[in-house]
């Protein structure tokens, strides 16, 4: 049974863009084990002093939370754009990331994707595409995770759809820090490795690992995975904050495997916003970043 | 159908050690991925540079030969030892390794382990027991690995079994290094995470990630599996003199995840002679150690 509606209809959408949503993508399962949880904490950084995130039987084991865009990865990679003029997926950029963790996350699992176009957007020279996902337990029935994936496909745009997308809450929200001195800065050293390890999380894009592959696209030595520095910054603001029950990033640079992640982060309310730079270049890397914490107070209330 | 004969039978052996022989272990099966092979490569020390190793495009993308350890772990360590007057798994030690390598090693497949009791000594205060397991492709049927395990079971001796084994040629071979200088050698840091990452190719024990376990067994931290550094080893004896059908080693002390691992190496003839130690403390964590060199000029012959 669907949660999801079959189309996000906007009236504000062109002809072109009104048909690709209707091209409903099949659901997508994906299964994973304790292993794969312990394999993807450490690919983002956990270490073996972290025994909640690598030791299956310590008692409070289970995933880091943005272990939330593992199970979607496939299912929004696999989205068609061929529909788009110009489409080369070469061009394409992964823009922004948002993860709403639903439920708690079972240590093992049987899941189900539902994906579908939330938003195209016409920027003129590139389009910007969202696509959302939402990730069921298949034994509950409960959604688990919902993912808001934006890309953008330089040289595809002038198809004459809408320029500027709808407010969506925290997954659209800019996050902007406040002027004044972090409250929490965490550095991180990335391993030469760390993207050998993190594709085994299902990202096996060879521009993370191939030199000859990350040239052909302009890039001197293969790049960290996005998602993977979004993680190692999450976990920064989890160990900082506490549990959060979503997250939004902006990836606005790349890292290269072996580098140094600097997360700086301001508490304002029951938000975290942060933002990533590598040391060695001082490039920002994540940027209009947030976190919303849990409230646990009113969880103790309830 | 059976490769290994239904019972290594010795006249010298008691009635005990005989009828323990006649108690066949059932057939086990291992099945792995591209990802597995990745996985245990990183996990004995290979990097994003040695891409043959830990990327599956690669044109001479393979496993490390100690991959061969792998498939036969849960079958070898499943045979069962409650036979042994006094046994205590707490008591057990991993004492030799030795690993054949008799076929092409796939980068996924479908194996089947028969596993045989080969050889039980009684050490008078000890059980050494060896078991033999050759690793069956399932597709083509050949076998591809042997393996045969040495554990020594302190407290469990006395059941006057015969005292010393038959000479098996490399297998039991004493690999006295040569009186000079070594003709390599190599250090190589292993990781804080070395064996969080490593477990994941199969062998859970705390030991290896648990501070309180490891505080059971005597030791005031986690301890490195020993044939995830005899894998760092023989990656070592491979990098400096090419492929190798056979290797064989005696665990004399143990590393903690972290320090440096020094490997030594001598050729003579078509042999290498190596030990390890760890830089830090400068104890001996292999000896007796060495590997057959693939004859290349015979096969080019051939």
């Amino acid at each position: 049974m669907s949660t999801l509606p079959d189309v996000f209809a906007d009236p504000e959408d062109s002809q072109l863009v009104a048909d690709a949503k209707k091209d409903k993508p099949e659901d997508h399962e994906f299964s994973y084990t304790e292993r794969d949880v312990i394999l993807y904490n450490l690919g983002v950084g956990a270490t073996a002093k972290d025994l909640q995130w690598t030791y299956e039987s310590h008692e409070e084991f289970g995933a880091l939370p943005t272990f939330g865009v593992i199970p979607q990865f496939a299912a929004s990679s696999g989205v068609s754009l061929g529909w788009l003029p110009n489409f080369n997926p070469a061009k394409l950029l992964h823009g922004e990331q948002y993860l709403a963790i639903k439920g708690p996350i079972p240590t093992e699992g049987n899941f189900v994707n539902e994906t579908r176009l939330l938003e195209v957007l016409d920027k003129g020279k590139a389009a910007s595409v969202t696509t959302i996902v939402y990730t069921k337990d298949v034994t509950t029935g409960n959604v688990i995770f919902e993912n808001q994936i934006t890309v953008f496909i330089r040289g595809a745009g002038g198809f004459g759809g809408k320029r500027s997308g709808r407010d969506r809450g925290a997954a659209t929200a800019v996050n902007t820090p406040p002027n004044r001195q972090p409250d929490a800065v965490i550095e991180e050293k990335t391993s030469a490795s760390q993207a050998a390890l993190y594709r085994l999380s299902g990202d096996y894009n060879p521009l993370h690992i191939d030199p000859s592959f990350a040239a052909i696209g302009g890039f001197d030595q293969p790049i960290l995975h996005g998602l993977c520095f979004m993680g190692i910054a999450a976990k920064h603001v989890l160990q900082s904050f506490g549990a959060y029950e979503d997250i939004k990033v902006r990836f606005s640079g790349v890292v290269f495997p072996g580098e140094t992640l600097v997360t700086e982060m301001w508490k304002t309310g029951n938000k975290v916003i942060f933002s990533a730079k590598t040391k060695e270049r001082g490039t920002t890397v994540l940027a209009a970043a947030a976190v919303t914490l849990i409230d646990t107070d009113m969880m103790a209330k309830l």
